[in-house]
């Protein structure tokens, strides 16, 4: 038995790499999902209900258009500031890891980033939370999740600006509301589906107001009225995209997962806390359900605990190089007898060596 | 017995699809190829192979770099004048197809692009040839096949400019000399790969000339630095264009492919030919080998051939609708038998119809 607790592209449900595979054999009469035309009635329903899903998962308000596009959050980090950022104007962002911290050094070919508040000074092992928004930024920018560091965002900032959030590694893990941002983007290969696919949910009112000339490529608009489609988008990753929305609605939708994700994540951190040999990395206020940083009291141990961890089938513990020790990455595919299993192997470990 | 003659996404081969439909369910013990990390030493081998494997294939020379990309062609519209247009340049531009045209129209937020040639007035039914590349262009543009009209070049000019191709559906189909160009690029899905995969063969020395702040993503210096590893990749679609490639060497590579190729358009060219109720709707100098435009003299009998064509497997054939009529598209992985099929029910309507 495999325990997939890898950081990204990661575990997606069993089911849908079986729907998935069958698909890469016989999609529609014997062809296979990478050999047919984009163009395909059959292939616009899958975009069609991929994007529906999104909206309905999420409960996105009318007044914003959902849009499937390539290149990852870090291509984000530049159409973000394309699109809404006008010649010479400034941006606020919160600087709460490395992904972060990219997103701000893209701003540059395009005006100025005002960094908020930054949490660098401590290796970003908490969530910098008073700060002020100053209301001649173009927008504020923020990352609802730090996958290295294992902090999450647990409240946004009310403020006049707009607010553009990178959700790439919680996207719906939890309930969030829509209406408080202004543009949401995360690349696809966490719980949404697999690499090569990121999606964007834009408020229509803030576009067109940069007063830049854009490549079609990078306009949030022209891909709106492209419905997706303008120009050959990531066929597969969208169809495997729709297979794991629909088993995500098949399970009860974002709020009967995050009751899931939650109870993993309550079971895991508290082992770490109990377990004399390990501690959580961050502050305990801010601690993340998706990735679960921790080491080990005596960083000697590490290795052999790696080592019993890898020998029964739990895979991607690793932590980061910048952070060290452990990261258990917990999406919503990741079952709980999963985690079970890890937190079973500690206490073991922990009678060994205590 | 189906036969897919579709213009892209387009036919693999099967093989590929076994082999891809397998990995999707298990990739490396027991893991999907969707859920793994692109970090994992397995994954890192599959991107140096596919690398490798296209140098191989074209015979790259040195001196030229090889990146993997996403947002298709039509990113690369951009990021050519991105990165080789200095502020204020003029860049050639040969306008043989829609595709050429919407190329053409992404300079404009770079500089200028000059149509050096274009054959718009004739609905691009041939290849213009005489034409002058001004000395001081900063690089000339041309498509090297002609997916819509069915037109290919078969001659490139030589030129003291750097000469940039977009090869997207005619890569791997012949024999070309990398040296004659500086860059080439290709959306995967014809002879490469699935959709959500950009290649791109850069010469070194081209790059960093053009005194443009670039965004990361946009730049290719920074994939090429970054091992098209700088961010998260299209996993899936670079493993199973790995699986192609690897079945194009085994073919023989692209020579032996080309003699394929040459023999399947020389087959059916020359029954359009012969056949009283069809014709071919470009200069036969430059008749494509890939996609072969045609209509009927009678355009009353289109409806039923087509019909006739879908009632025995015959899959993707009717024309864009800016041509009309016909157009069957031979990619590498589309058998001969196939083609004889096609030939053989315009045979047969032929006898009905006379």
């Amino acid at each position: 038995m495999r325990h997939n607790f890898g950081a990204g592209p990661c575990i997606l449900p069993q089911e849908v790499f079986k729907q998935a595979s069958q698909a890469v054999l016989d999609f529609k009469d014997g062809l296979s999902i990478l050999e047919i035309s984009h163009r395909t009635p059959e292939f616009e329903a899958v975009v069609d209900e991929t994007v529906r899903l999104i909206k309905e998962l999420m409960n996105v308000p009318s007044g914003y258009s959902v849009v499937l596009l390539q290149g990852g959050a870090s291509l984000q980090f530049s159409m973000v500031p394309m699109n809404l950022l006008p010649e010479g104007g400034t941006a606020a962002y919160l600087e709460t890891g490395i992904w972060a911290n990219k997103a701000i050094k893209e701003v540059k070919t395009f005006g100025t980033a005002n960094i908020v508040a930054s949490s660098k000074e401590s290796n970003y092992t908490y969530v910098p939370k008073d700060y002020v928004i100053p209301e001649d930024s173009a927008y504020f920018h923020c990352t609802s999740n730090n996958t290295i560091y294992g902090t999450e965002l647990y409240n946004f900032p009310t403020t006049s600006v707009p607010v553009v959030c990178d959700m790439s590694s919680d996207i719906m893990s939890r309930v969030i509301d829509v209406a408080q941002f202004d543009l949401i983007y995360a690349g696809a290969q966490k719980n949404i589906g697999p690499a090569g696919l990121t999606i964007a949910i834009v408020k229509d009112e803030i576009l067109g107001k940069s007063g830049r000339k854009l490549p079609s490529m990078l306009d949030y608009q022209v891909h709106i009225e492209g419905g997706s489609m303008y120009n050959t988008p990531p066929v597969f990753s969208i169809y495997v995209a729709m297979l794991n929305l629909r088993w995500l609605k098949s399970k009860g939708g974002v709020a009967e997962i995050e009751k899931e994700n939650k109870a993993k994540a309550e079971a895991l951190y508290k082992e770490i806390d109990r377990n004399p040999l390990f501690k959580g990395t961050c502050a305990v206020e801010d601690r993340s359900r998706m990735n679960v940083c921790f080491v080990m009291e005596n960083p000697e141990l590490e290795k052999p605990f790696l080592k019993l961890a890898e020998e029964n089938g739990i895979e991607g513990i690793k932590g980061h190089r910048s952070v060290g020790g452990f990261r258990a990455s917990m999406y919503n595919a990741l079952p709980i007898t999963s985690v079970h299993a890890l937190i079973e192997l500690m206490q073991i470990f922990a009678e060994k060596h205590q």
